[in-house]
């Protein structure tokens, strides 16, 4: 029997642990894809407890912060709310969650929780009812005394690279400024531009949006489509020269009709007016949007992430309660892989195609997605359509392995650009760490297994590369 | 090399082995979702030979009973039909299931008959067509004249504590109440309500069925919707009076158009004058349904499963022949995750949600099943909502595997309420077996990969748990 | 660690071992769905180089051949496309080939390309950059040199018992004529009936193909819908005058539309006239092609392969310049399982449905098509509805694995047809005996498991009834 997580922990073989200890874990860390406050960077925030971290709870305005994963996994104990994102006292909340987490075998925030204990904390022993008042005392001291335990520090002990945050269009990019100015913080901090409020033209708050977008840049309103076009590439372009290296969208369903931006001024001017779209017509727009923006992203080098197939805020009582972002998502099922084909084929014929990561929520898209981005592949750089790393509830060890099998049988693995942890917190960098590690035993068992020559130049640069190296290449680190 | 079905089957680590041995096999057994007939139980049937358990035949009534499983088995091995479920002579029937088994390695059959053979018939050899002439005549004689070997002894054999039937709402219930009464009898033996034909309007037969239900609640008609409504819930209530603990509904996809009473009313009316109804129409009667139901077993606290992603008679030669059960169903695939989630929104906005259980028949829906149970747990007990047991053509070791991983992954594997065998045999307890053994077999890995503690007290309380208290816990037992 | 891809590649256990070893590797080969060029066969190509095999290129007439398989993996490699299918150097071309390789690791292409290399040129080190210019050497002189390496010697090297290629209807087979009257030709090759022209009514070229039909029965036009339905069912029975033995059906999904010959007449004037039709129109017209050929073929004892699924030619730049088959394919997403159920009990109903073999080219329909074959099993022969080897995409060690173990938990595995390649290579034989590994592997693991006996006559008929006699058995060789 393997020790509980210990060094070797996920390496099965010799050749596992040689790839993992001798080159993937000192490789530094591109998270290009992450939800961080920068104003918490800039400000190196400290924080109070584990629970603080580990769990949020409500802001000042109302809003809750924190980890609906965890909250999740609360619930499905039976614990009442007031312990998982309420006023209960931080201790009773933690024992909670202590409780829940030992029923959670096999769940990956019980590895998560623990390599975060140990890389962070340089806790060894496993979170229980009984262990939890001297994990508590241990993790809290450190977090409030320790000159490294602040939002920079852990940063540092991660040996991050670069942090790809998610801005929206109309953020002023303040505290990346500043971040950028002080040399003390020698991670690079760029913003990622996630455009989905301009995109969603028929959900709530659109026209109140198009009016912010106006704002900042310069106008009173945007009276046609291509003023939202221009006003969109506007911002894009600022963000640019503020490091931005990729985009992100979040959408319920990749669409496509084929509108020209005539048709799609017609569906503005309606929605405008406040008049019901059809579906057909916030397709149209959508695409619309989605070309102009992909050109301007082949334009300026900026990789085009699309996430989907997402079904979001499904409790409608907590939804009421806590807003997005509750721990009340789920997995949806979509068909709309020939829309993405038409997509990224409309963007490739006149050469305007950016680099793309896809990403579905439903790891029955898995195959598709292998599929899909081999025929959009050209010569300007290698892996230039990716399948993203396995996202959010697939963030698991055999969702990656599934991800990564996937990739592999589909296509070039040595060219993935690897894991992000599309994270708020600042201790999951250890996620970066379990990926490596499920990665290295994945590389591992096929060279024991005879399945590709124990060549340690090739393994190496393979492991590297998708560690870090890939990545660096593919956003211009 | 294993010796074949040993005493550790499938049990591949010293602790899978401890977690089985000293735990998992000891536990009872709540069987809460089966077809077992309760006259059969309350009489005590005994059989006269091996092939009318495993193979079953044609009523006098002309209608068939039997193992929709083995027949398609033996169909894909080339088997004229009346060595299936035809008037051949039971031992020549008994030599062809024996010829298919012998072919169908890998599948669930092969390892549930030799788990019956071993645990209610002490055959330990393997089933040949060379073994099939000393293994017929070993287990007729036992089943003829081994006073153990009847319905009652079976269940006693395989430590049954609870066994909960399907029923159909205007059953009368005789056999329940017989077996209650009789003290002989310490298996508990509930109904299960499953008003399958009320809900499919649009079905053949549910305009004689409502006739059925008026009579049931001591009427002459249903004139209204509120009327059926009114009907479904007395006799809900007859049920839980009779110790029903579940419900169950057989639906083809889950639906959701949010009609009121009123709407749905007028469609009732619609139907009961054989008009023709538009899909819209079908499911806003069939939402109205389900939601009133839905908050009628939150109030008496009777469990909902909600089965779907059936693909039901599609041979329409042995449909007509045969009738349904014929071993032609297929899985569907079903895009109604969305439904799912209103409907139980909709029940839980107003804090009447009932504990709920969903299956659905395609496996390629487990990843969103787990993530939409997370959607609406809540404190009234622990995993409230539950993804249920590989169900049907999934229930096979890596289809078992598959469910309990996805599981692990989304949810809290400690708070599954387990195994169930859905079926029509007295000898399919072995099933229960099959899955501790899986059970115990992937917790087994976990731990000796180091992927969770050895905490015995922990893994003890879960592998019993799953095996035999949370369904008594959740089922109130 | 095992060594790199020696004779015990994939086989884990000593079980797994002696079934490949003593019984597979010695089974002649059947494969029954290919797309060789039969002139090439008769007129025993002789090829220039390893890239002319592996790579192919431009054809005189401006058309390009060879492996999109591998022109995907290059594109996914940043390779420019004048060393994919391009005109730059054979060399250059065979070294892009190489660097592309070394870090495909986990693609099953690594393995084809060594497998062949091993299996039909002796070469035993690994392709690599390095080992590259020595490679290509000692390939290209056996090439050209060795009488052994022409079209005629490779097949029979790979010990193929029967070839089944893939032909149009309109086909003068005038090269299986030849074939089969050369004595020197002891492997048998039939032709495949693939009648995808005349059934894509909605797709271009379909007016123009009805003409070529009517040329090919000695008509000037097909005046109905009747007439188009004889002339493909003359075509069927002049394929299986010249030894037929399947058909294949390219479909996008499987439709169903029940249309009377009537109405799918109207439909076919409404084409003929360049009327635009509906989607039930062509579903209409297409079922009736379908039903009137699956009756053909189980009157001439032909079976019937259903391939459906892909996203075609989705790179519209690409397609542009290559046309078909240029590596722009992807996986779609159907749900097209109940018309599937619909046409083959159609065909059942009158006792009239063939053989047939389903593929899915998406792995998440594996378990629908496994529980459908068993709806339409009867007693003409074992397996007479398949559920098709992992087809294309999915010819992955996983993939084969996943629907082998589907087709075990749904079906009989023992009455498999197994593996063919679907290629237009002569190289390609060797991914029957990768096909062969991963079966005695995963049968292997079974029986050292416990979950099968030992019982080697059974293993063996399962071996090598899956390695060819079922093959040989369900196309009557």
């Amino acid at each position: 029997m393997k020790a509980f997580m210990d060094k070797d922990f996920i390496l099965e073989t010799q050749t596992a642990k040689h790839l993992y200890h001798d080159y993937a874990a000192h490789m530094p860390l591109a998270d290009y894809h992450c939800h961080l406050n920068p104003k918490e960077i800039y400000e190196d925030r400290r924080f109070n407890n584990i629970v603080e971290v580990w769990l949020g709870g409500k802001n000042p305005d109302g809003s809750y912060f924190g980890d609906h994963y965890k909250w999740r996994m609360m619930r499905s104990n039976g614990v009442p709310e007031e312990y998982i994102s309420g006023s209960k006292p931080p201790y009773e909340r933690f024992l909670k969650l202590a409780e829940a987490l030992e029923l959670a075998i096999g769940n990956p925030m019980y590895h998560w929780c623990h390599l975060e204990l140990q890389q962070f904390f340089g806790v060894y022993e496993p979170l229980t009812v009984e262990s939890a008042p001297r994990i508590w005392e241990h993790c809290n001291k450190l977090l409030q005394e320790d000159p490294d335990m602040t939002a920079r520090g852990l940063i540092r002990k991660a040996n991050v690279a670069f942090i790809g945050t998610t801005d929206d269009p109309i953020d002023s990019l303040q505290w990346h400024e500043k971040i950028a100015e002080d040399s003390t913080i020698t991670t690079v901090v760029g913003p990622s531009y996630r455009p989905d409020k301009a995109v969603n033209i028929h959900k709530d708050g659109w026209k109140e949006y198009m009016q912010q977008l106006a704002r900042s840049v310069g106008k009173e309103s945007l009276p046609t489509m291509q003023d939202v076009l221009d006003a969109l590439v506007e911002r894009l372009e600022f963000f640019k020269a503020h490091g931005c290296k990729a985009s992100d969208h979040g959408l319920d369903y990749v669409p496509f009709a084929n509108y020209t931006v005539e048709q799609a001024d017609a569906v503005y001017q309606k929605a405008q007016r406040g008049e019901k779209l059809t579906v057909e017509e916030i397709e149209g727009y959508q695409t619309v949007v989605l070309l102009c923006l992909g050109k301007a992203y082949h334009r300026l080098d900026i990789a085009m992430q699309l996430h989907y197939s997402c079904l979001r805020n499904n409790n409608e009582r907590i939804f009421r309660a806590m807003g997005h972002d509750a721990g009340i998502d789920a997995i949806a099922q979509n068909t709309c892989g020939g829309n993405i084909a038409q997509l990224l084929s409309a963007l490739d014929l006149t050469g305007q195609c950016p680099k793309t990561i896809l990403y579905s929520l439903n790891p029955a898209d898995n195959a598709q997605l292998g599929t899909l981005i081999g025929c959009f592949q050209d010569s300007s750089i290698p892996g230039k359509i990716q399948h993203g790393s396995a996202w959010w509830f697939n963030d698991t060890k055999s969702g990656m392995e599934e991800q990564m099998k996937s990739l592999a049988n589909l296509g070039v693995l040595g060219n993935f650009v690897g894991m992000l942890t599309d994270s708020r917190s600042f201790l999951s960098y250890a996620r970066h760490d379990y990926f490596r590690r499920i990665l290295c035993n994945l590389i591992g068992n096929w060279v024991e297994n005879g399945e590709y020559p124990n060549n340690d130049a090739s393994l190496k640069k393979i492991v590297q590369g998708i560690s870090y190296n890939n990545a660096a290449r593919y956003f211009d680190l």
